[in-house]
């Protein structure tokens, strides 16, 4: 996805966030914020929000000295998950298709997201009751039948145990899932460490993608990671961060995502608060 | 009032709002963003957001080459509030304190204002049903009761009209009111032509301030203006760009606002939303 002009304040105010996650030093905020203001005519050159992001979000755990800024709110969401685990699965133990309510739950998980802001409870059940806007899911049954395996790429923490009960619902089908995680802590997005606190580790084989951009900007993952890619039959790709750096990318990708910026729903024709189950284009 | 660093992210999203009332051209929304991003660096050293704000909101009419980016907005909210104006006065008529009422009329007005973004109908109905958080009013009536004049520094088109309400109260405790306005078109601000669409000069004189920021910064004012600043002995400061800009002033200033930003709640300790009516410090 291309870079829009309401990325630029977007790009300050993300910084902004993280800035403060990762010290309460307001000099530090300014040291940041004055960092960036230099780089970014260079870095609005890049080709999608997310390699701005990979530099916005990394920066700050430098000038702060802090190398997980996110951490604490990584833990606190994902124990805040686990809590609703049970009744996650409830839902899609009470639905007339597994599968479906399974996809409906795991892009609930995706209101965890610190780059647009979120309310919890309030997101979480206003997502789980809406309809999708964009459901490629005949045809992904279709292609799930021919595989053996799915590349899922994952995005927040928390979002993780959202993303567990939809592998449980994939390996039912037999499939065995690769779950892949960020290379190093950036932004609130799952590390392998965050996968396992989500347990899944008992679900899905998780690999590290080797990205330090909170999204699979493949230039950025390791050369194992990429073949994996692009080998990969059938990949399940969660959140905006992921979306914006693969969709220009040939791939069998479905997005499972919740549209949080005016960018993203402008990129797509969506609505603010859409939710989409989207195959790449072939 | 200084510049905090939440600023620096909202003056990026204020100059893309006026650039896209300026122009429909998205090449000119980046280069004038780009333009802003070079001179930022600079812009932060100078004393208040007002100050940046007149160049953020300045910059895009030469840019786009349009004179008036909000002229068809501020009549549009100039009569959207015209047809409200005999529901305003009603609830004067209905009240137990005329002037207060006026005084809770003039601040539901602020509640137009780009820089912020607002929804006409339903933040005003709020806004009139909300209670002040501060209220220096008992203050406020003794120096009225001194004072032969009173200096009214406008804030945006639209809320003219319900400035006019409260200066018809004015001048029923016999005083004279000279109404202020920016030099020329800058954000969504009133001038003088804006002030007698909203009929102003019925009940005011309309002075020009001959400023060009969205806020009364007195080294951008004409010499004459500064000098009736400085005589006079009781001013009414409408919205936070005046606030921003003469709240390290001495001067018996009455800043009424809303608070719409979180640099300004910060500054006074205050919450997005309340509603003020404070004096300056003396």
């Amino acid at each position: 996805m291309k870079i829009y002009p309401e990325c630029i304040p977007c790009f300050f105010k993300q910084a902004l966030t993280t800035l403060r996650m990762a010290t309460p030093d307001e000099n530090l905020h300014f040291k940041g914020l004055t960092e960036i203001l230099k780089q970014m005519p260079e870095l609005l050159k890049l080709p999608t929000p997310t390699h701005v992001g990979r530099v916005i979000h990394n920066l700050p755990k430098k000038i702060a000295n802090n190398p997980d800024p996110y951490k604490e709110a990584k833990i606190r969401n994902t124990e805040q998950a686990l809590k609703l685990y049970p009744k996650l699965k409830e839902r899609v133990n009470n639905s007339k298709d597994r599968l479906l309510a399974a996809i409906k739950v795991a892009v609930a998980g995706n209101i965890i997201d610190f780059a647009c802001g979120f309310n919890f409870k309030e997101d979480l059940e206003h997502t789980l009751n809406l309809d999708f806007q964009v459901l490629d899911y005949k045809e992904f049954k279709r292609e799930l039948e021919e595989v053996d395996e799915i590349l899922y790429l994952a995005d927040n923490a928390g979002e993780t145990v959202f993303d567990h009960v939809l592998i449980e619902e994939l390996n039912k089908f037999n499939k065995k899932v690769l779950y892949a995680v960020r290379g190093v802590p950036v932004l609130n997005d799952a590390t392998e460490e965050d996968a396992r606190r989500a347990s899944i580790h008992e679900v899905a084989e998780i690999i590290n993608s080797g990205t330090d951009a909170p999204g699979a900007v493949l230039e950025y993952c390791t050369p194992e990671f990429r073949k994996l890619f692009y080998e990969s039959k059938l990949i399940i790709s969660k959140g905006q961060g992921n979306l914006e750096a693969l969709s220009e990318v040939k791939a069998p990708i479905y997005f499972l995502f919740k549209v949080k910026c005016p960018g993203v729903a402008r990129e797509l024709g969506m609505n603010l608060g859409d939710i989409v189950f989207k195959r790449n284009a072939k």
